[in-house]
């Protein structure tokens, strides 16, 4: 399918891809490049390739496929040090979660013949680092493609058909409709499950003991998403500020009502809330994104 | 162990601890009333016992150990019901999720002279009815017992020694620790859930129907605690509205500190609440209260 692909940054989701790459065959040569010395010698152990380039520069050089898979505060270095060792047909892509945020900071950088497509696959697990990846991370989830020009359809096929192969269902979509999509279905569950796990992390120790020895209760749930990678979710709760904020000001607004309603001893409106949502769940489960088993199958 | 028990609700709970004292032949006779017949036949049909007793009076009577397995806005009636109808020996106690309030309020009605034991197995699922109860459900979790007096240390051992038949940890301690404990591990986490998830319903129909599609990048978490039992919650929220809006409140300060940090674009203030997080999830994985596979072992 390419000839030569470049992943920069293999942490969960760069190893993730690069296994899949291998497990489906979908280049000659697989090039893993990252700033992590360390990381890259496990890639080596892990045997998810054995071409690795611990400079950037010659990483990127007479590659097809460069796919960037760093935290987004690293764009703009990486973006600046690769944009002339680029040849013509490379395509340029990521899988950053802020797209607005990524699209100009790489279209100012780039020169102006450069394909580049951003791109987003709607997955991952709590857990980061090379060692956390899998080939099957991607299969049956959705990568949203946000293209920025019309100029290069078969760039663009190419890249669908990337993705597809890896598993993904692929979806086209602005980058500003990206972004308010993300701030509800991603970037605000992970911004009140750090808050209220921070919260939880400020009781007095007795407390906080038995808030570990008690999370069965409902609290081990937002334990999970409060465990994910610090510098991602700082980089795009800084990246996709705007919608954040316009997203929190939603859910600050019906947390005010519900409080409300619980001052107030008004039953009836909180029967109402708590009713509502369970139809979004069975929403879910039947569009094939979660499982109905009870507690998501855990045995314990 | 007992000659007769009494289980009075049989939804997840109630159906839980029939299906458990079956298993584990905790008595001769095992009688299970609810104010819904088709429960009633449901649990004839699933053969979790084959002694229902629709009359609530009839139900306690000659009986060693009655529980009450209903939400908390029935309790008034229900105690008022069976208060002369319990044998001299016989326990009374529950499963309810606030401890204060149920305390308070059985306390008031019932005989001088009856042995009243509150309690609450912090265990649970998202699902409800008797279908979704299974005999394992207490296995390795805890069950807080919080006594009321000490006049009756024979029955408080015998009470343990149940639940620890059914698999359950048992540990005493006060009804207001109790609630407070409760209010940030359980009653705030499904608040909050209930609230992150009707956000999202509020949002106009397109942008709904992408939150289901895109729900696993976060979003489908939230989803499982907010398709719980709303008049439990209902009730819940009801009853334990002083811990929980105390909570609330640290909740909301944290938040507001985090909103601050984002408009300022305090980068390192992220980092650090964003890193604290972990550790709480280590120690939970650690003392048993959850599995390390990523996603909680979801294979989609």
């Amino acid at each position: 399918m390419f000839n030569k692909i470049t992943i920069i940054g293999l942490g969960l989701i760069g190893s993730s891809i690069a296994r899949a790459i291998k497990k489906n065959r979908l280049c000659k040569s697989l090039v893993a490049h990252d700033k992590s010395k360390i990381v890259l010698k496990k890639i080596l152990k892990l045997k998810i390739t054995n071409h690795t380039e611990p400079n950037l520069k010659k990483s990127v050089q007479d590659s097809d496929l460069v796919i960037i898979c760093t935290p987004l505060g690293t764009y703009k270095n990486i973006v600046s040090v690769i944009k002339n060792y680029l040849k013509k047909t490379c395509i340029l892509t990521d899988v950053g979660s802020a797209k607005i945020f990524v699209t100009n900071t790489v279209n100012k950088l780039i020169n102006k013949n450069t394909i580049w497509i951003p791109a987003h696959p709607v997955a991952g697990t709590e857990q980061s680092g090379p060692e956390a990846g899998f080939a099957d991370l991607f299969k049956n989830r959705w990568c949203i493609i946000t293209p920025v020009s019309k100029k290069n359809p078969n760039a663009l096929k190419k890249l669908n058909n990337f993705w597809k192969k890896i598993g993904s269902k692929v979806q086209h979509m602005s980058a500003e409709h990206h972004d308010k999509v993300m701030a509800i279905t991603s970037h605000i569950p992970h911004l009140i499950a750090y808050n209220i796990v921070g919260t939880a992390a400020n009781l007095e120790q007795d407390t906080k003991s038995e808030v570990i020895k008690y999370s069965a209760s409902g609290f081990r749930d937002f334990t999970r998403i409060a465990s994910s990678d610090p510098t991602m979710w700082r980089d795009i709760a800084l990246n996709n500020r705007k919608q954040i904020l316009h997203m929190l000001e939603k859910f600050n607004l019906d947390l005010s009502n519900l409080k409300r309603a619980l001052i107030k001893r008004d039953g009836n409106k909180l029967f109402k809330l708590f009713s509502k949502t369970r139809k979004i769940r069975q929403a879910i489960v039947k569009a094939g994104q979660d499982i109905n088993s009870p507690n998501f199958g855990r045995k314990n």
